[in-house]
């Protein structure tokens, strides 16, 4: 049970880890939206990304005997990074388990906080079993990317940041992956506001929260999108917030991230990553949603190769 | 005669309209320098550059008569945007003489704040000329882009916010161009530090200020630069506040600029136009006269094309 007392414990908790990232806001963007937009960014957080929050939160959690044991992921995205700084600082061992075919910056993102790799094939049921493998044999704490209920309490500490600078939001809006940032949003705008509703956005080729909700079931997707944070499906604990507190779930396609992520470069002059460009693409797609409404962005990350991010804004310039 | 409560009184005058823009930090660029870099992020000010505050206080700063008859400069630059929004904010005439060689993205950041634009052959003499027509005909007060003491007490309120920050700083470095920002810096840290050095960056292609301090008067230069924020000269005001005052200036060529620009986009997640770049550039050279020493770095603007960043940092790529 994630409670008021839950997050504020894991904020006082992670506080001198992170960084209180700034909000920005863009009079181009709010006219072209018809909205309020603030933005929280979380791409100018340690490591480029909000998992800092959550795997930061999830390490001062353990107990001291699990902690000297270390701790243990399979990602290949920023979660990894994230709980290899978060073991960094503990000075205890990070064991990441990365699909073969992780991109080479990825892996030295991990490398350089002094992680153990351990690369397997590219697919889940090799990841999960070598994950199971490392921790057997190393007694090492596994730490869900979002399935954990001290990560969703670390991640919750972003809308709790923008809550308390922007005090009269309407509402929020935040990308919808596995779900650990969305649901600490929600968890986050329940404790810390009078109630605002929260949005989720989500690509239309990832669309699986979208359709778990209309099923009442966790169902997958083909997880086909340039927003590659946002390509697992929901857990049991994630959707359990979710399911019935989420005020919506807004597809948008992929040519509408790579637009909303060039606005947000050429406007708020800060790094998007895909991921985190998706809840302004879906603020554009759906303006009746937003007009005239103050409206909490949660600017999720910013790890992106900038070669690939030219190849993608390209086109848009042609 | 700009004294510390000029420098207060502008920045009572101008904090309604400006952003407190955030300081960032990169644990990669101190191991990469040897240095405790802080950024202060004027590339998230409005307009894109600090350029906002002087022309802000420039504007706040005129006896009510002259206000409503309106401001006037020749600028094809990030102070032409800056002082048609102050007018803009006014409501009051802003007359704008720009090149007709301008880029069209610069005459739309004019003209989307409703100033009046006057195109001109592309020479100093052309732009002087027609700047003095439009003056005699609206009676219209000409704020020059940095020779101006209500513009450099403006352009003080970034180092005295980053002071005021992280006030155990033990030196500051900023780009110098025609000398406003250098100089309000300059006449920041002497009055809200402990007296701290303050070190200029310049292009080599445009080292004027480098050569001008050599042969004490001002000198031009070819001015041949991608840092297109710095081509100018230094005027008589600025370069009576720098020629005793500054701590040094390092000269740096266009491809170590480039080089700089890109670690700043992909470790701070935001974007820094090429003169914004000139700083790090400098302290990546000069290591000897950084490393161990906790250092502001005034992050200047972020006003770039993407397509022409693109294009400038493809190479360093490839």
């Amino acid at each position: 049970m994630i409670d008021r007392q839950t997050i504020e414990a894991a904020h006082d908790r992670i506080r001198p880890y992170i960084v209180r990232t700034p909000v920005l806001r863009s009079s181009q963007l709010n006219a072209l939206s018809g909205a309020a937009l603030f933005f929280k960014c979380e791409n100018l957080q340690k490591i480029g990304a909000f998992k800092a929050r959550g795997a930061m939160n999830a390490m001062l959690s353990l107990p001291p005997e699990a902690l000297v044991r270390g701790v243990a992921t399979h990602s290949s995205g920023n979660h990894a990074q994230a709980l290899a700084r978060a073991a960094h600082i503990m000075k205890v061992p990070a064991h990441i388990v990365m699909p073969s075919n992780a991109p080479a910056i990825k892996r030295e993102g991990v490398l350089r906080y002094g992680a153990k790799l351990y690369p397997c094939a590219p697919t889940l049921a090799a990841r999960e079993e070598t994950l199971a493998g490392v921790v057997h044999s190393t007694g090492a704490t596994e730490i869900h990317p979002f399935n954990n209920e001290a990560v969703i309490a670390g991640q919750a500490t972003a809308a709790k940041e923008l809550l308390e600078e922007i005090p009269d939001l309407d509402q929020l809006i935040s990308p919808v992956g596995g779900g650990g940032l969305l649901s600490g949003s929600i968890l986050a705008a329940s404790f810390f506001s009078a109630g605002i509703p929260v949005f989720a956005a989500e690509p239309a080729g990832a669309d699986d929260a979208f359709r778990s909700l209309r099923s009442g079931k966790i169902e997958t997707s083909q997880a086909q999108s340039i927003a590659d944070g946002l390509l697992t499906s929901l857990g049991d604990k994630t959707f359990a917030i979710i399911k019935d507190a989420v005020a919506g779930i807004i597809t948008v396609e992929d040519a509408e991230i790579v637009q909303a992520m060039r606005l947000i470069w050429e406007n708020l002059k800060v790094i998007a990553e895909p991921s985190a460009a998706v809840p302004l693409a879906a603020v554009l797609k759906q303006p009746a949603l937003f007009r005239n409404k103050t409206t909490g962005i949660i600017l999720s990350g910013g790890n992106i190769d900038l070669q690939k991010a030219y190849s993608l804004m390209q086109p848009a310039s042609a």
